[in-house]
């Protein structure tokens, strides 16, 4: 695998870790750092692995089942820190509704020790949103 | 200057830029590349400086006044690549009537012969948004 394939699948791994609903292996794909940066949707920003862990944590408890379709994805890798941008085609299931949305995520990640961790996400809702006519498996 | 001190001077460029609502200092802050992306609050992405170009033309054609303050401001230089995070505060007017707005923004600077160009801007609105009791000038 080339970097840029590695990183397109540490970038899936973020998005298995959010459909798992899974703080483990959420916690396998962040850099638990002090300056790791986190966005969600319409909130403010979260600094740092601990209160990033804790939303994290708020967000599985308040989801019942959320499935990801990854497109339009874009990698740029320099040395040690890799871009990613793409759009998260979102099936979320909400009081037994199934709610469809679209998030435009930009995503950078850091090599340390050979191994790239995510340090930074920021995700936000794109409105008039259409979804794709695709299945969303994330690889 | 040190690295971090130039890409807050150009992070403020690209502000100032905004609220003289001129295109030609945007195209000053830019990098004119394929690979540019730009996420406006709300929007779906826009790749590449001839689309990024004609959403400021729109956005400026759009807008009476705006003025921002920003706040909250985090950086980091990777050689080559700097990675600014920031609040922006926003006073707009619209229809005559001040809104003041706040938006997180991800900006990233690539330095390219000696020159820190804009590659990537993604802003999000904040909802439940308190503005902070400072003045609006970008130093």
């Amino acid at each position: 695998m080339d970097d840029s394939e590695e990183v397109e699948k540490i970038n899936n791994n973020f998005y298995q870790a959010f459909e798992s609903l899974s703080i483990e292996q959420m916690e396998d794909v962040w850099s638990h750092n002090d300056n790791t940066i986190c966005v969600h949707p319409g909130w403010d920003l979260f600094t740092g692995w601990l209160a990033i862990r804790e939303s994290w944590v708020r967000i599985f408890q308040n989801t019942q089942a959320i499935r990801f379709a990854i497109t339009n994805t874009k990698i740029k890798v320099f040395k040690d820190i890799a871009i990613v941008v793409c759009i998260e085609n979102i099936e979320n299931v909400v009081d037994g509704q199934e709610v469809k949305f679209g998030v435009v995520a930009t995503n950078i990640f850091e090599r340390q020790n050979k191994k790239w961790l995510m340090t930074h996400h920021h995700g936000s809702t794109v409105t008039n949103y259409l979804p794709p006519n695709i299945s969303s498996d994330v690889n």
